[in-house]
């Protein structure tokens, strides 16, 4: 498999929206922070300490049983669109993306090609493993990473103190080294203004929110990302567990919250969605936040059945396959702001018509 | 014909944007103010008096060659939404429409059930003859209502001063008693910033502008009314001609700010006219001068051959067909404002999503 099928094929199973709740949980994230014994963390490592790092890691992962349907991408040897479009995919942070971490630091990936698995290889972390599945789907995503937390420990040493548990370079992530998060769309939550205290009630439980991509961005379109803000001192069951409980609770409050936005406000609500599917179905220009925005207002009104269609589906793959690098690399080149905007309307609107989004990229 | 039929297929030949630049100028109006030698104008009328003026014009127009397409609407025996209706189709003013010329002041309209001349009795003046004809065309408004002008003239004595012209009640109607204007569609000046010097190039020229509705109304959706201001001291050819020559000025100016807008704002002008469309095909509720403003984006789009429907046609009967009383007369009762809002975008997407209008009223 060649690196540029490997992004454009990968990391995207969660948009199927097949799992529970699809149409309010997007996705269900977990990763664990690792560090190996006996090598100095990333952010006092040496070029070479990190090339070692890197090898050690590839010739355990290379025992795993992902390893068929996996490639190493080193971030190095890779363009800056294609690492921001593993970026958009939600597979690397933006430090890695950005080469922050070093120029030379030897970060690799590796994702498994059809798979919701991938390990992140020298950034905060020696390693980091995530799994991201669709729907709210914990448990799945959290025994997914734990196998090949496992298969991996076999050929490797974890740093690991009997008392705190998981080494890791921050404090925070000390003890299991897992954190998990749920990403939620509460549009009847933010309508009907009861957003603010149900996010309050996450924050009281040691549950925190963010936007959709991750730490310090700002919520667009309605979309919020809860996870655990501690990982010390619980079981790797427990969080897990206690996310879960929490997801459940919040997207129940949500469904409510749509019922009374129904009773009350239904032809406004119904008036409001529809408009959003008339622009992004005949817009000839579209900004990522405005785009989001629409997204939303359609998202709403397909769980709502006040609109017929696209499928849950359609809008998961508009969402992440209109952002900017993906669509430069649809269309093979740069593209001027005014062009991005063109091209994501253009991609909206092909994806919108057919009822069934092209299956490769954004298209040319 | 009975009177309900009347109201519903009168008046409305102009939207057929059969006339010269029908995209940009939508009708051409013009009218005649006359009045009766040797009985009191309608304001200073008793009602006995005003009956008789009635059935006076009423047996002279029985003599003329519009007779077998007309009918006589007493607008006293006419439900107030039947007037309402005349109002939005421009046959009548608003006074009249509220029966503020009296309770009882057997003000009647006798409308050419397929043509484009009507004459009002006993508004502000005894008669107003006023032909109403799509695009272009002050020459044609013209003779037609000098013809039934010549026609009625045969057995009617109109006030008239040797050296002052027809006699009206209003001295700025005073002497030919001729009106003429011309709807205009300006959004290319009015979003190249060149309105209000065109505008102000009327003014000089002795016309006057007011929005869609006539005297004191709002301009919404970019509809200008450009009529003359005096009808002493000119023949009605030179009223006639010096209108068509500054109307064509004026639908010159806004041609070459549309190419204008083309060449420097082509994208932005053409997602803004998608995006009209987009919301008038799929909206659930729209306020009228929502609409209206919706509608000037889409007319525009058309016209610049930037969205390839639909037809001017269906723009202006969607204009005249979804306003209130409109929509009402077609339901067969009151809405109520929701309700109204909810009607007018159904009768929207019927006639978008067909291209065909319906033919009769705003359906069911």
């Amino acid at each position: 498999m060649d690196d540029a099928a490997a992004i454009f094929d990968s990391g995207l199973g969660w948009l199927e929206a097949d799992g529970p709740h699809a149409d309010i949980v997007l996705s269900t994230r977990v990763r664990l922070a690792r560090n190996l014994q006996g090598h100095p963390y990333v952010a006092r490592a040496s070029d070479g300490q990190r090339e070692v790092i890197c090898r050690t890691v590839a010739q355990a992962f290379e025992k795993t049983s992902m390893r068929r349907r996996a490639v190493l991408l080193r971030m190095t040897e890779m363009s800056e669109r294609a690492r921001k479009v593993l970026l958009e995919r939600r597979l690397i942070s933006r430090e890695i993306a950005g080469l922050q971490t070093g120029p030379d630091g030897g970060v690799a990936v590796a994702i498994a090609g059809d798979g919701p698995v991938s390990v992140l290889i020298n950034e905060e972390d020696h390693l980091r493993l995530q799994g991201l599945v669709g729907g709210l789907r914990v448990a799945d995503a959290w025994s997914m990473v734990d196998r090949l937390d496992e298969e991996l420990g076999r050929g490797l040493h974890f740093a690991y103190h009997h008392e705190f548990g998981y080494l890791t370079c921050c404090p925070t992530n000390v003890g299991t080294g897992l954190r998990a998060s749920a990403l939620l769309h509460l549009p009847g939550l933010v309508l009907t203004k009861e957003i603010a205290r149900a996010l309050q009630g996450i924050s009281e439980v040691g549950l925190t929110f963010r936007g959709l991509h991750g730490e310090g961005s700002e919520v667009v379109g309605n979309f919020f990302q809860i996870s655990n803000q501690t990982t010390l001192g619980q079981s790797e069951e427990d969080l897990v567990e206690h996310l879960t409980r929490i997801v459940t609770t919040v997207l129940e409050k949500e469904r409510r919250a749509r019922q009374v936005l129904l009773r009350d406000a239904g032809p406004v609500t119904e008036d409001k969605v529809w408009r959003a599917y008339g622009l992004l179905r005949h817009a000839r220009a579209l900004e990522y936040e405005e785009l989001m925005n629409l997204l939303s207002g359609v998202r709403l009104g397909v769980s709502l059945q006040l609109l017929p269609s696209p499928s849950v589906y359609s809008l998961n793959r508009i969402m992440i396959l209109s952002q900017a690098a993906h669509l430069e690399e649809a269309a093979g080149r740069v593209l001027t702001p005014p062009e991005r905007r063109a091209h994501r309307a253009e991609y909206v609107r092909r994806v919108l018509a057919t009822g069934n989004p092209p299956t490769s990229g954004s298209g040319g």
